[in-house]
């Protein structure tokens, strides 16, 4: 047995979310029914470095499966694309270690959220970016998240209905960039709680528009209390970028510090 | 009655091309609906500067149509865009005079195709780039694309089934250009035969892989015969993305001739 390790991208938009659900379409369940006919009617479950919800996209999702098969991992890709759709893209395959853990291993991860500031809606970008045609003040929005960066507990900034006992995380940058039409949240953490991408970016578009202070932001972290950070900002807008381990027989990456 | 000229853009992915067909799902059909509605149930028709084919996108399709509604020009495009969905979006209305028509005041257009040349696939891209991962000489295809230039007969470039009689078109310039992993074609000119630009595309792609050689384009155009061109190229690369008008109350553009 051979457990291989995937960067898996997907557009989030016509599944259920990442998770296996009873009667819908999600990415995991996909994978699965593939790498079920490969392997000629035996189930393979795939492990994911996290879930994402329904909508939100991927571009380096990590997950790990183990196998028998006599495929070289430069063949396991193309094996895998062919079957899925166009939705689900195998970007690479690795062998790992029998420990190697996709959730377990992580230790640091990357999304990035996308705003469309543009006057007009745009079709090619309805469901990868949140449009949102108002003016925004940037600079007081990279101020507000200069107070983010650190080892907080977020509790503040994750769904209510979150039954995780520890949420103290570590936010080491937020970036602020400008793509045209666009500007792109870069958010790098230790990992992240339920929807804190989304609450975060939902209360950074509201000191943008001036409707909270950058100084406000030590109180409402403090505070420990969803109800009063900002609204959720939708999923289409977020990504999962990329996935960070210490080991794991490839090359380490670390985090940078810094907005 | 004033008539109104629109700039529309649509994500083609969804639509069954264009123009209304019975039972089918189609941009004018959407806009004409939306339209009747505006008007408490009387039909409006639409007319375009041109139909494009299923899975076929516009950027900047021209449409013109007469209203007695005192709306203001400024405020169409939001009394519209409320009521369609997502994949169309109304950029522009101005009021033009009672003779302006989309489509035989075209003086000219624009057309791009986008070809997505990275070796893995995207699901971002998959119905908006022609997935092409294979070496294709640039130089090559750009010495072919000066043999298309000018005014010739391009049978050659044209489906077999259309019924035009004058199949004469001038091509005022065809331009590349890299933009991460794609490659963008820009083709400008007065006019355009059916499946002509994905055609035209299939063929310089040809060029590129050395299956055709660019001195061998001026035979091709010469032979006025569609086998001896290259494949059509798939809808879901191609732009409607600029229409030009002479005169028609906006500020005239002219096309540019050169590669």
């Amino acid at each position: 047995m051979q457990r291989y390790k995937c960067i898996v991208s997907y557009d989030g938009t016509g599944f259920a979310g990442y998770q296996v659900q009873p009667g819908k379409r999600t990415v995991q369940g996909e994978i699965e029914a593939v790498l079920k006919k490969i392997h000629k009617g035996e189930a393979v479950k795939i492990t994911a470095s996290g879930r994402t919800d329904a909508g939100v996209h991927a571009k380096g999702q990590v997950i790990h499966f183990d196998s028998s098969l006599p495929i070289p991992p430069d063949r396991w890709p193309q094996a895998l694309n062919s079957m899925l759709g166009g939705e689900i893209a195998i970007l690479s395959v690795e062998k790992v270690t029998p420990s190697f853990h996709a959730r377990f291993d992580a230790a640091g991860k990357e999304y990035r959220y996308i705003l469309y500031l543009g006057k007009q809606k745009n079709p090619f970008n309805r469901n990868y970016a949140y449009h949102y045609p108002f003016p925004l003040d940037m600079a007081k929005m990279e101020e507000a998240a200069r107070h983010l960066i650190g080892t907080y507990d977020f509790s503040s900034f994750c769904a209510s209905n979150t039954e995780v006992a520890d949420k103290v995380r570590t936010i080491t940058g937020i970036c602020f960039k400008k793509e045209d039409d666009c500007l792109v949240l870069s958010f790098r953490g230790n990992g992240f709680l339920y929807n804190m991408v989304r609450i975060l970016t939902g209360t950074l578009i509201e000191v943008g528009t001036g409707a909270r202070e950058p100084a406000d932001i030590p109180a409402l972290v403090s505070a420990r209390d969803r109800r009063l950070a900002g609204k959720t900002a939708p999923a289409h807008g977020l990504y999962l970028w990329e996935v960070f381990y210490e080991d794991s027989g490839e090359e380490s990456k670390t985090t940078k510090p810094g907005v």
